[in-house]
């Protein structure tokens, strides 16, 4: 099935789905498998230095033809350099993250990118949309790594209310029904970063993987919350660490995070690596190809939108007779 | 409009539209005028005494003919007297919240009560079913109140997974495409708490609802977390001296609660009341009637889902050109 929506048009892809900016979970491999499978695939590019995107970019472009973006972080230092790679290689999209991006909008707008931005908040979408981004997508505070205080619920009532440009749902959506719902909400279109872990595509280590599969609904956990920068990591024995360190040390919390991504993306590595992830991954059972994973997702959006439907017209007909 | 479900019919009623239990806000005089307006009012029965309990249950029955619903917290110490006031009275629905009714449910049964529970987790949920529950309602974190730690996008996805009686949403809900998207989940009810607040049948003092209108939707905080109660409300003089003081000295908090919810409803004291609601408060700008409430709520859902339908509609047209 197609759901044709503003963000299909802007973005030029087949269904309006979006993978998430993750730092090393977006790799050029993943993203390309999502972009080809008629998704938008993401470069997360976390920390990244800017001649290590602008390899990715170039192997990427090697892996598909079709649209893709680049997630930038405006916590990471080399934020405006990262931005110059973006222009200079002719990314077509770039999703801001974890900050204001407002000061670069117009620039890359003049160069014909798309600008969508990711915000936890109203206030912030409002000044965003003010400054000329094309899309907004709004994340609750149930999606794994860095996180606001709202959830997907209410920021998606509230933005699909006070703005005018496309409203993207982010946080918590692993299945077709919560799809539709977001559709119900007036979003036109969805973002999904734990579901793309659990795939083949994808190059994380195998126990990352393995604990998105096994996490209950209640197994993620915030760590960072004291340092000031929360973040959704899956239960594990680092994150049991991370929350009495912060209390006792925050300086050293602060330094178990250094390359605690790395750890448990190449390594799978429990006790130092930190897994990102979201409350959804209580939902994912499978690892599933990317293009299946899309395919089922659609089928059943689909069906939950025609259950909806065909339960509606029978009411309309029981109130008509 | 009219949407039947499994929840209309059980409980008999007009919409699937639950008031939550709300402790001193949910008092006769609401909650029937909830239940004449088509839906299902609630009495709170909080931390009441059994005798006290037995007067509201006399006074709504004198304002409405009726189904109406009494909810009962297990923290309560009285519990277990409630009940059997519960049964005396021949009350048709009993709503359980905050704790493990499991023991209680068959004797309800029994006496052809209809049992209802609130729930923040899916293994609650499911042994609740076993033990023979009506319903179960899936009350996310951005509820007001007592809260768990998963969100109701969440909850709701995996509570229709893994259940088969009806599942009703609650929290986060204040708006009609917010019901259309919880019926898109497959839910078959919604409860609300907070939009209950703003009406003018709510007898809360007026800086009660003064609060909600004005409330954006990240003005509400979690007290009590540190204390293992943790509980949403807006944020207030009150909420930040009890943030502090749990730190601090929990036993000074544990003191300053008592009382607080009553101060709050009774005399809408922000410096020692406690206001609270949930994050959809910042959804709601307006007082209305409990009646006038319900069918903007009807209309917007009826709107959403034909909103809808036409874009599928539409899609499924272009699809088969």
């Amino acid at each position: 099935m197609k759901i044709n929506t503003r963000i299909t048009k802007l973005l030029n892809i087949k269904y309006p789905v979006i993978e998430g900016g993750m730092a090393w979970v977006g790799t050029p491999k993943l993203a390309a498998a999502v972009s080809n499978a008629g998704a938008l695939g993401t470069i997360g590019s976390g920390n990244m230095e800017p001649e290590i995107l602008r390899e990715k970019i170039r192997e990427i472009k090697e892996l598909t033809d079709k649209p893709f973006a680049v997630n930038i972080i405006m916590l990471n230092p080399h934020a405006e350099e990262l931005l110059e790679v973006v222009i200079e290689e002719r990314v077509p999209i770039v999703i801001f993250g974890a900050g204001n991006p407002a000061p670069f909008v117009k620039e890359l707008k003049a160069k014909n990118i798309k600008v969508l931005a990711v915000v936890s908040s109203d206030s912030l979408a409002i000044r965003l949309e003010r400054v000329g981004v094309d899309a907004i997508i709004g994340e609750g505070m149930e999606c794994g790594g860095h996180i606001g205080d709202v959830t997907t619920l209410i920021l998606i009532q509230r933005l699909t209310d006070v703005l005018n440009v496309p409203v993207i749902a982010a946080g918590g959506i692993a299945t077709g029904r919560a799809i539709a719902a977001m559709f119900a909400l007036g979003a036109e279109g969805v973002q999904l970063g734990t579901a793309f872990i659990a795939t083949h595509e994808c190059e994380a280590h195998d126990n990352y993987k393995k604990k998105v599969l096994k996490a209950g609904i209640r197994d993620t956990v915030i760590t960072g919350g004291k340092l000031g920068h929360p973040a959704r990591v899956i239960k594990t024995p680092f994150s049991k660490k991370m929350l009495e360190m912060e209390s006792n040390s925050p300086e050293e919390a602060e330094e178990m995070l250094v390359g605690s991504l790395k750890k448990a993306f190449l390594h799978g590595d429990v006790s130092q690596g930190s897994f990102m992830a979201g409350q959804s991954a209580g939902l994912i059972r499978e690892i599933k190809s990317v293009e299946q994973l899309l395919k089922d997702l659609m089928k059943e959006t689909h069906d939950s939108i025609e259950k909806l439907i065909k339960r509606f017209e029978l009411q309309e007909k029981i109130a008509e007779a």
